[in-house]
């Protein structure tokens, strides 16, 4: 893996789209891990300047990130009228005024539009989730291919589809997973199981994801028969992440019974830490609009979040090894995960008969 | 915690109620693991039959495990019928005779009678799931005592309450989790996340439970930080094992989506391979009897899927590793097992810098 991705270290920085920034995968790529982009979020043109800006920050190999294209369904004036019904006591409560509501609710998608930026700019290596796009341009111009799993049939499609490398994203996992080709349900599976899995079933290299927050995590995916792991949470508190400091702290602040698992932000399954905002959408009943509708009907709680310092109103995803993050700059976490990771495994010497 | 249970491999057989056999303990605790008989479904006198037959097998330690004292309430006769009428079709397909239902459909909680021969016979290790029994008169006899967790909270609780060491039971393990001082969803937490924030809480030894099935789960056990793994549905297939054939060739042609969490069965949450009647249960919307009244419920269909030779007619209790397990004689298992997670380690070293 670390020969394939051109990293020093077998340690992948998750792309959140929204919470990376150029500056954060640069002082991870600069640590001999491999930053990710989380691009999906941002127009091509800042797309291009963030890959830019990455390369005046590192020469080391990175990461760009993408959602596959996939259908963004419109909702019927119905469940919008549902969801807004649900949340127009809070937002009387904060004094939001009512949305007014304009068609389409998601612009078109964009991802032609920033994979002819990955091509152009020949960002070392393109990663990918929620199904998977055409490899063959990419290939053509040597961009490693890096797809995301979350069963073993997905792991064999993304394999004959020509990915280089596979993530294989237990349940653990914060934010959405990259199910594609299952059920959600059927796809719930806890990392430790997964990964081995996986691992026998393809020949390409294969990265741990889910419930991984520090090395003694790494250790044990790379125990597991993995090449690398994937950690996203580890990184939300670093000051060169994106994420508000309300996110930050809830985080640091974070249990392991704290997260669930709901459609109520973007009306596709996403990890995230309870608030009461989620709670009250979670126990309405009411059905959410389709991904990503649902996170355009919960738009302004975003923006009100930062301008009324209420962290709660923000979409706090996260793992379920949110609990053994730290709040460290990027480039000493990496550091200190690697040197876990081998104490980890250091001290299971001399191994046990 | 080799030495303070006794065994000279750190790796546990799980205790599963019905499937367990002196045999199966016995070989496994002479192969260096810790065998461990699931006795709640016992008599007092078969309890003591079968703790005498592992010790004409063996003479070393193994353990002996309870369900902690639980509530058993009788089901109302609405949820009695209403169960019944989803399954009268299928009775009726079968050719079995509609059930005649007799008060109590569950008799007295056993657990203080089975806990007397426990105590009695001086058991090496004392383990228990469902709560925390009091356990002075165990640690005043000399036996060791292992409780098991879902949740940091309860890992601690059972430490305060004088266990001698816990089990650290992900989400992905198979049947019934030890859940007790948790909602069941807030305590569905991936073995990879619980078990390193579950060793940071705790000071006792912790095995690791969930979703590990061979050597390479056992590695990254150690990894994490626990002292110790712990694997039930590996052990399924085994001559040694009571699991009727079918059952045993289920485990074997499990993939990792296979399983889901189901209350049909016994009315509180179990991990099982999927079958038609387990998914007509499900989507009949028909709330289940409580814990364990509902396997009352079900027990002729036991019965009629040995006769009947439909493995499908049973409980396949699995966890989402089943696909790892092997068909091994258990001791040949235990030795397997070992090797392979030395050669995880192995794999590991020199380690990565």
């Amino acid at each position: 893996l670390v020969a394939l991705l051109g990293s020093d270290l077998p340690i992948v920085q998750a792309p959140m789209a929204g919470t990376t920034t150029p500056e954060l995968v640069a002082a991870v790529s600069g640590a001999g891990g491999l930053g990710s982009l989380g691009a999906s979020v941002l127009e091509p043109d800042e797309l291009r300047a963030a890959i830019r800006r990455i390369r005046e920050l590192t020469d080391r190999p990175f990461a760009v990130n993408l959602f596959a294209p996939h259908d963004q369904p419109e909702p019927t004036d119905e469940v919008v009228a549902a969801v807004d019904a649900v949340l127009r006591p809070v937002r009387q409560d904060l004094g939001l005024p009512e949305p007014v509501r304009e068609r389409p609710l998601v612009p078109p998608d964009r991802f032609e539009a920033l994979l002819e930026v990955v091509l152009a700019e020949r960002v070392p290596v393109f990663s990918f989730t929620f199904g998977i796009p055409p490899l063959d341009d990419l290939r053509t111009v040597g961009v490693r291919v890096l797809g995301t799993a979350t069963t073993v049939a997905e792991a064999t499609q993304l394999e004959r589809a020509g990915a280089d490398a596979v993530v294989a994203q237990g349940a653990e996992a914060g934010g959405h997973r990259g199910t594609f080709a299952a059920d959600f349900e059927e796809a719930f599976i806890g990392t430790m199981a997964l990964v081995p899995q996986v691992v026998d079933a393809v020949g390409i290299p294969v990265i741990a994801a889910g419930g991984i927050s520090d090395g003694r995590g790494i250790a044990a995916a790379l125990a597991l028969g993995a090449d690398g792991a994937q950690l996203g949470t580890a990184f939300i508190p670093c000051p060169e992440s994106a994420a508000p400091p309300g996110y930050k702290r809830a985080v640091l602040a974070a249990a392991e019974e704290s997260t669930i698992v709901t459609r109520v932000y973007t009306g596709r399954p996403a990890r995230a830490i309870r608030t009461p905002l989620l709670e009250r959408l979670e126990s309405s009943g009411v059905e959410p609009a389709p991904f990503p509708a649902q996170a355009a009907l919960l738009w302004d709680f975003r923006s009100a979040a930062a301008e009324l310092d209420r962290p709660d109103l923000l979409f706090l995803l996260a793992g379920q090894a949110a609990g053994l993050s730290r709040e460290l700059p990027a480039a000493e976490l990496v550091a200190t995960l690697a040197a876990e990771a081998q104490e980890a495994l250091a001290r299971q010497q001399p191994a046990r008969s």
